[in-house]
């Protein structure tokens, strides 16, 4: 923590204590209040717009069966969200965010929609079990468009969200090889797959980690293993760094995105804060490792950025606690006796 | 649960499971939903307004220095309310709901305001270390008076929130009184008591526990320990079941009256909804009593409908699933494969 950091973490510890209520009453969202504060660089930001990002790509590895869905529900969902009729639009729509849908890399034709912003990198990725997800340079190509595309929204608070079947998959092995933590603990049933189903998965992502040795950076986890959305995902919340914003880290993809965005530039630690504990069992793993506690912990497990944009009303309401709550002082409200 | 219940329990289910999403995937949002269909009577209700009333009074009991506030900052908190400037009112702006400002029973003399709402029963309740904290007639009179301003009320949801120096001390005692818990494990730090603060309330509130039977009937134990705002929001809570209304129960002292409500009559169950876990650490022995598990948990300890407040974009995005959310069907979207 540089020094500047801790000037500014004294000045709002100052300014939360001075509101009129009982020290520390507040809880963690006088933690998030703090966060806000070092994200920004200011004492007291007035947050009051949130756009959710959803970054949508196809994975190779869904070939192997490692969902319970279709790989064409990937192409479905965009279009369906480009509709606003999924869970993300109507929880946008519920917290007064507004939606982007981002063509990461959807498999078969592009999609034609005025709506949809067109930034594929490829139509899906290869199949890493066998391969390299992706080139060095599809991976560089796919982080700049998370970047210019962050630098592109007004919002203030920025919360990211993904689609695309298979997408655990490749969270999990870049979170085992970047983490170095033991994979079998970061392997879930995604979207619902039963018994068979898991051991199926387990099976292909043991074959695919094997693949590389055991710990990677987080620039060769990405193309090894990673996604488009996924490398969008990183860009974009490194993005949120250099324009100093806060970014609501989402579920399991979106720390595994989280992950390769800390590995790449420990700076933008200031700016991510932890939404949403995901009921994928390896999330907690991941964000043990972090040292994160999210905000919410509903039980949620369906991405899309679900979980970010639950988690914004809360992180308004800490910045409207800096901005606008009266102190005892101003107030003339008498502190303890 | 009536035949009715589980019908409509049946057919939400059904709803739910048609959405676009996996099977579950929305966890405790799903059971939320769950309940404001049981709460409404409806399907799939659409609750788009919300808003919080606090009710404020003042305890004898505080007399005896059970708080680490002065008994004035009753007062001079509702005219914080009033002027916009608590961590109520900066949550209410940031969620996006409104707030009514409620004299249940303020000491010293009526408050003038434009925006109060009057309805104090007595200027404080009596000290219930020595005698009961009000008559028969002022706990009926408080809970008709809660009732009726529920009925007032045009809102969707309902948020209650309370302020009253000395009201963490009432709520232990009836929490003691109606559910038989151990007392010493009720009693907390309230507002932030120091070591010989909290022995202070401990042998004070022993002192005014050993007053009365071990156990008391709700109304019997509201009548003896509790406050004007807490029998009238009782009242107000009863009101929301009468009205086929979702209420956001907020903290520790909110559930005191959530507890009090129920025994008076059980139907209300269908209608409460538990916000936040709050940090006083005698409301976890009242939730597992009630065996309600709260949407958040963010170490909040403030009341004034704080945490109901931001537990409200959740209520209204569990709604807005059930209302607007797309079908597998309607979107076109491919089921498990």
């Amino acid at each position: 923590m540089t020094e500047r950091t801790n000037d500014l973490d004294g000045t709002v510890r100052e300014l939360i204590d001075g509101k009129t209520k009982p020290l520390g009453a507040l809880g963690q969202v006088e933690s998030i209040a703090l966060q806000l504060a070092r994200a920004t660089g200011k004492t007291a930001p007035r947050l009051e717009s949130c756009e959710l990002t959803i970054f949508a790509a196809d994975h190779g590895i869904a070939g192997d069966g490692v969902s319970a869905y279709p790989p064409a529900v990937t192409r479905q969902m965009v279009l369906n969200f480009l509709h606003g009729g999924a869970a993300a639009n109507v929880f946008a729509e519920a917290v007064g965010a507004s939606v982007r849908v981002v063509d990461a890399g959807v498999a078969g034709d592009p999609i034609d929609h005025p709506d949809l912003l067109p930034r594929r990198i490829a139509a899906g990725t290869r199949n890493c079990r066998i391969e390299p997800a992706m080139t060095e340079t599809q991976r560089d190509d796919a982080i700049r468009a998370g970047r210019d595309l962050t630098e592109d929204c007004p919002a203030d608070v920025l919360c990211f969200g993904e689609m695309g079947i298979g997408n655990t998959s490749a969270a999990s092995l870049v979170a085992h090889k970047v983490l170095g933590l033991p994979l079998v603990g970061l392997i879930g049933r995604g979207t619902g797959l039963d018994d068979a189903g898991l051991e199926r998965k387990r099976a292909v992502l043991e074959q695919a980690a094997a693949r590389t040795g055991p710990v990677l950076s987080p620039a060769a986890a990405l193309a090894e293993y990673g996604g488009f959305e996924i490398a969008m995902m990183t860009g974009a919340m490194l993005g949120g760094e250099r324009s100093d914003r806060p970014v609501l880290v989402d579920g399991f993809i979106s720390t595994g995105a989280a992950l390769l965005a800390l590995g790449l530039e420990p700076a933008v630690e200031r700016n991510l804060i932890f939404a949403h504990r995901s009921a994928e069992p390896g999330h907690s793993d991941m964000l043990d490792a972090l040292n994160a506690r999210p905000i919410l912990d509903l039980g949620m497990r369906l991405g899309e950025g679900t979980g970010a944009l639950l988690a914004w009303p809360v992180v308004r309401a800490a910045s409207a606690m800096l901005t606008d709550m009266a102190s005892f002082e101003s107030a003339g409200v008498s502190g303890p006796a």
